[in-house]
């Protein structure tokens, strides 16, 4: 018999969880243009500077900046051009007292020289001389040594995201493979004598499988590797068996509960059994989600996801999502990943509990409303036909219509 | 010789690009499981009813409503219990007058039965007889043929990117492969005598490549296939055939402009014999990125990126990413994608151009606050250790502190 549990908050479900779990010690090394949005598995820093030599930020003359002080339209520097600094190469110049070498924007400034003196505020006079008519400061449009990175420095902390502009950052510094965290492995095992997978033709009072792919790519988009495990049958010695096969590939496992109370209770049954310490959570305050079942298996998070499908939306999004953060031991999603929006209509709830409804967001002249789609939790397509959640928080009994709310977006 | 164009502003120039372009029409045909933030390339229309029969949503007894209307505590309404519905076929008992059939969630209603009573509403006598508590109306308790999705019904719109939810929503109507438009293929190429690969040791004088991997996973990440073709020294004849080949591997070519002007001038001339029309924009009314070229070679998008890592961001944002989304056929991005929050400091910015300033978010207790990164536009780390983008828009002077403002999060 299964125990009896009690209904706990979100964030009571995910401390109890998140107390067994710790970032999985697999690492790859992966080239650049392979790192997007995977995880750092380790602190990067920086093996030189950036850049490495002082370059100019304008295209101009190098100079020293002692002999342009002072001028002006009415009374030029003159300076002697003794050359041009070429790209790519040092130049092997020498600017000396009342000397310029012309420069390129990007160019590496010649010995001696300390600034860079814009071309629009030259005149050449000849082959040999130029004009200067404003002062330049020293270190005036020079980028120095290391301005955008010193040697050392820390590029980017473990358990960082790496973004496009982060790639970018690696490549400049010349970390041309990183070590990310490996991808988390979640078997997804199916329930339910009326399941048929989504390629088979459904006889009468059998469903195709709707939940293995929406988890999958769910699994997908958070990084880690989605294992469909298949569909087990309304039978408890099947369920233990698939179970344990599953979990023994995999870095979690994601059972799609049946939505009827036998067989979610044959679910947890069955996930209390996996391993120690088991159910930590059987029940979450949130509507829809309820059932969703939070455990972990000698160190290995397993979830019992409730049958419907927007439930299985709203507890990945909440317990299954963060569980995937912490084993890549990636940071929690900031909390600004929300767009603020006012409310069309009312949206009852009930106080003591959570509530997700899903809703379409318009663009008005007067900002952005959200207007409620209320589906049953049951209809795929509530969600499928939506931009994003509202989430009504624990302490209120509804929303009212022109209430600000905050929206996740899908 | 360049022509001399005129800065436009952001509109004008997707504007006159767009007019240009239109949606590849390679269309491939992928598994649902790998068509995750892939593009539809036509309307997806349900080719069954989504339930395909009538279905329980609770635990509980099929009966005809009229046996129960009028049932109470004190005056229940008994009913003769003739069976139960299997899961995952039809059930092949009818129910008539004053009988009931026990029905599991999920599960298919038996014919004659038109309503499920919940198991909590009712109470056994013997095996064979229940008392009926409360009335149920006709349907309740039931999903209807076709209430998720009719036969027919408009899925998703060609155009759509599909997202986790969409991908459970197009399994459970069986479409197990779904027609996506192809990648488009976009050749990156970079320029410059001074640049080298990123895993190159470079020689003084000599800098990492740092635009091609941020442009490649920019590119990756909405939707395209990244084509790296290598880095062209500052020589037109060599630029001018590395472009050529580039392009004709590719749907779209992105070339990676030098940083100073005589580099620019030689990038606008080359993109400007690539094809018909030419160039159309040859510099934006933004900072940074003003340099920025749109063109079009007989129909394919090209572009002139600024030599500035920042800059390049920017642009790709600004111009690459939808010019991508139309060969994908794509809708633009909906307008909420940015987050509400409140300046820290004054920015200062020039009318007349629209300023785009790296911010890193934070959460205080009155809400989420911004703060510019002042950095240089040839930083790259200004944007790597940034969170969003701060837009001040054409006709602003500035924005000061405390101002509310809209971030586009990375």
């Amino acid at each position: 018999m299964p125990e009896l549990f009690q209904v706990v908050t979100v964030d009571v479900a995910n401390q109890r969880l998140g107390e067994h779990l710790a970032p999985l010690q697999r690492v790859e090394h992966v080239a650049l243009l392979d790192a997007l949005d995977r995880t750092t598995a380790q602190d990067l820093h920086s093996p030189a500077p950036l850049p490495a030599f002082a370059r100019s930020t304008m295209d101009g003359f190098a100079v020293r900046a002692a002999d342009t002080y002072g001028a002006s339209e009415g009374l030029p520097a003159y300076l002697t051009l003794i050359g041009e600094a070429p790209m790519g190469r040092p130049p092997d110049l020498v600017v000396g007292s009342g000397e310029a070498v012309r420069v390129h924007t990007g160019g590496m400034l010649p010995a001696g020289s300390d600034a860079v003196v814009m071309v629009e505020n030259t005149q050449a006079l000849d082959a040999r001389m130029i004009e200067v008519v404003r002062p330049v400061a020293i270190g005036e449009n020079v980028i120095p040594i290391g301005e955008d990175v010193a040697p050392g420095a820390l590029l980017f902390p473990r358990g960082h995201r790496l973004r496009p502009q982060d790639i970018g950052g690696l490549a400049g510094v010349g970390l041309a493979s990183v070590p990310v965290a490996a991808r988390p492995r979640v078997a997804i095992l199916a329930t339910g004598d009326e399941v048929v997978p989504a390629e088979q033709e459904p006889q009468p009072g059998q469903i195709r499988d709707i939940n293995t792919y929406t988890v999958a790519t769910i699994i997908k988009r958070a990084g880690g590797v989605p294992l469909p495990a298949g569909i087990a049958p309304d039978d408890i010695d099947l369920l233990r068996r698939m179970a344990r096969a599953a979990l023994a590939e995999a870095d979690m496992l994601l059972i799609s509960a049946g939505s009827s109370v036998s067989t979610r209770d044959m679910t947890a049954q069955v996930i209390g059994e996996l391993g120690q310490p088991g159910v930590l959570v059987h029940g979450v305050s949130i509507h829809p989600g309820k059932p969703t079942i939070l455990a972990v298996a000698d160190g290995q998070p397993v979830f019992g996801l409730p049958g419907n499908p927007v439930s299985t939306l709203v507890a990945c999004d909440l317990f299954v999502a963060p569980a995937l953060r912490q084993l890549l031991g990636s940071a929690p999603l900031p909390p600004w990943q929300m767009v603020q929006a006012r409310l069309t209509h009312n949206v009852a709830s009930i106080p003591g509990r959570e509530d997700f409804v899903p809703v379409r967001l318009e663009t008005r002249a007067d900002g952005l409303w959200a207007e409620p789609i209320f589906g049953k939790s049951n209809l795929i397509y509530t969600v499928a036909h939506a931009d994003g959640m509202l989430h009504v928080p624990l302490d209120r009994a509804g929303l009212y219509a022109n209430d600000p709310v905050a929206i996740r977006l899908f």
